[in-house]
């Protein structure tokens, strides 16, 4: 009756939904049917988690109200507030993350339902609550006060000022809300699929999130970033000679090592990553003011290095470490940036399983012995 | 290129595993070749959890090595000491055990590595603790110390001790034994897939057991045993005259009105589900011995009533329910008892990810309106 195994379920059909769609072919990915390119820098992290949690696009009003429900809903709630400090000192960011937004369900008023409008709302707090836990968990473990919020300010702009605790750039800000805008959603990737599966035993908003956080920890997924930093910045502390060329060199070895090399390729995409696009630009902008463009040069010699080596094209995380590196977003909170924009598409997919549900419950197939006798304790 | 859409991955293959079978058409789940209908009453869950995790049954050397890392990795940590009494007030049992077993990986010494011998101990670290974390939440909640551990106990011995607050019958501790073994694993069930989807991404054993505690507090799934002792309770209590005979009418009265009842039917067993075998002769046994049989005789009443107006068989959850309740437990730690035997295969299962990993990244089928074009917010 089982289809085949498929390994890691490429090419398996998981779930049907209205949120995101790629063409892997010639490189496009859409929210509820809006290219992304005409999406980033034209709309801001605000209207797309509104467009993916709600529907369509706000009016000014409906927008106006979610800002007002987003700065109502940074509010972190007793619990969270209590032990954020000491987890601070405790936990690595995604580990702290994942730990504080389970307390977080302590205090969320709508906690116990998973109807479509207490769905909405945990969505919008979610949402509003992720970039204040990062910045905040940043804050505590530096031992400083976190700045208060600007209401002026959007989402990114507030999350760029109570992170690095000085007010951002508008272009800083600009360009973080695009960096926003261009991870909200992807269909079925594993964090996105882990909260479905999740949600599709009707547990709660925040169990889904929970397990989406957990899920984006992981190297192969969101932990990617990170990894692209760090090799960016080994490579430039060990360079003996000028560090663009040290990075082709390195890269080339690696690859000629049959390591795998953080940043490129991806299941889905057979050409560039659209993202990657945009965040190029972003990075070249940024190297071009940052008065220092070395971890820009060095990036551009490992594209070249990969794509003539290996065919692969830089994915959504290569030049995302350059761009947050250039916007003063400590390496170890690059993960954590990526899950405050990828809380607007993990809430929304949880909404859209809500609302037509089935349990996702696979088949294995068993490749162990058969059929054995156990031998009791005693006679073992 | 994609497989047709299966909602709810149903006969879709999602991994190759050694740990557990289930043959449906006949009603046989066996752990690593093993027929559980051997290993109910005959090993305990410490030997199963070895086994699971471990590939092979332990030697009596190899069981007292366990047992010792076993009563080792009982220790909470510091910051679940810490913070467990006032979750214990602000957060439902499935809810703060997440909460909590995420926080426990601050202290666990393996917490950075997936290396095999890492994921061995943190295993056995987590199984211990979870029966631990169940009965302290019970402790705090009720403001009452905690017993400490008895070393002859079982795992199972010391949770009833530690959970009820006075030492368990020898048989007591026997029949839970035998719960938790029939409860260790059951291929891809979603909290296991859930945990499985989490580990593809090289993320921890911490977070993937995370994922699977959300996923598993779902009443399509883990709260299903809850969920049965309540209709039990709800029905008892209304009754206006034998509340054997009102449970066969009112189940009646559902299933005319097409709802669904708790604790019947499975996705994957067409016959009845093995360990529903074994949980009715516990239940008929501890009802006996009880005093008041009744919630035994208006299950039984129950499942003739959904066998004769539907073909259903009861499924692993209800006669979990009767069983819980007759051993002390509280209803609402039913869902957090399942957890305490399924934390043996959740890690076995990441265990075998980590072993032989590939990214689980699915498709999805967009359903969504396509080729819409975004007009600025000025212009909407």
């Amino acid at each position: 009756m089982a289809h085949e195994p498929s390994k890691g379920l490429a090419d398996v059909v998981a779930a049907a939904t209205a949120l995101s769609d790629i063409d892997g072919r010639i490189g496009r990915l859409s929210y509820r049917g809006y290219d992304i390119n005409q999406l980033a820098g034209a709309a801001t992290f605000e209207e797309i988690a509104y467009l993916l949690q709600r529907g369509a696009p706000p009016s000014r009003a409906e927008l106006e109200e979610y800002h007002a429900e987003i700065m109502a809903g940074r509010e972190l709630g007793a619990l969270v507030t209590a032990y954020l400090p000491r987890i601070a000192h405790c936990q690595e960011p995604m580990e702290a993350l994942r730990t504080l937004v389970s307390l977080a369900s302590a205090n969320d008023p709508d906690k116990d339902s998973n109807a479509p409008d207490a769905n909405l709302r945990k969505a919008a707090r979610l949402t509003a609550q992720q970039p204040v836990l990062v910045a905040a968990y940043e804050a505590a473990r530096n031992g400083r006060a976190m700045p208060d919020p600007d209401p002026r300010l959007s989402l990114a702009g507030n999350f760029l000022l109570q992170v690095t605790g000085h007010g951002p750039t508008q272009r800083s800000s600009e360009i973080l809300d695009a960096c926003l805008v261009l991870h909200a959603d992807h269909t079925m990737n594993a964090s996105t699929f882990a909260a479905r599966v999740c949600a599709a035993t009707l547990s709660d908003m925040h169990s889904a999130v929970v397990a989406a956080l957990g899920t984006l920890k992981g190297p192969l997924h969101g932990g990617a970033n990170e990894q692209v930093m760090r090799t960016l910045e080994e490579i430039a502390k060990n360079a003996q000679r000028d560090p663009v060329e040290e990075a082709g060199s390195d890269v080339a070895a690696r690859l000629g090592r049959g390591e795998k090399i953080m940043g490129f390729g991806h299941r889905v995409y057979k050409v560039e990553d659209p993202r990657a696009t945009h965040l190029r630009a972003m990075a070249a902008e940024l190297a071009a003011t940052a008065g220092d463009d070395t971890y820009y040069r060095m990036s551009r010699k490992i594209e070249e290095t990969v794509l003539a080596e290996r065919g692969l094209y830089p994915n959504v995380d290569f030049f995302a470490a350059t761009v947050y590196h250039y916007l003063g977003i400590p390496t170890d909170l690059f993960t954590p940036v990526f899950s405050v924009s990828r809380m607007a598409g993990w809430t929304a997919h949880v909404i859209e399983q809500h609302a037509d549900n089935r349990l996702i419950r696979p088949d294995s197939e068993y490749i162990g012995e058969a059929g054995r006798t156990w031998v009791p304790l005693g006679s073992r």
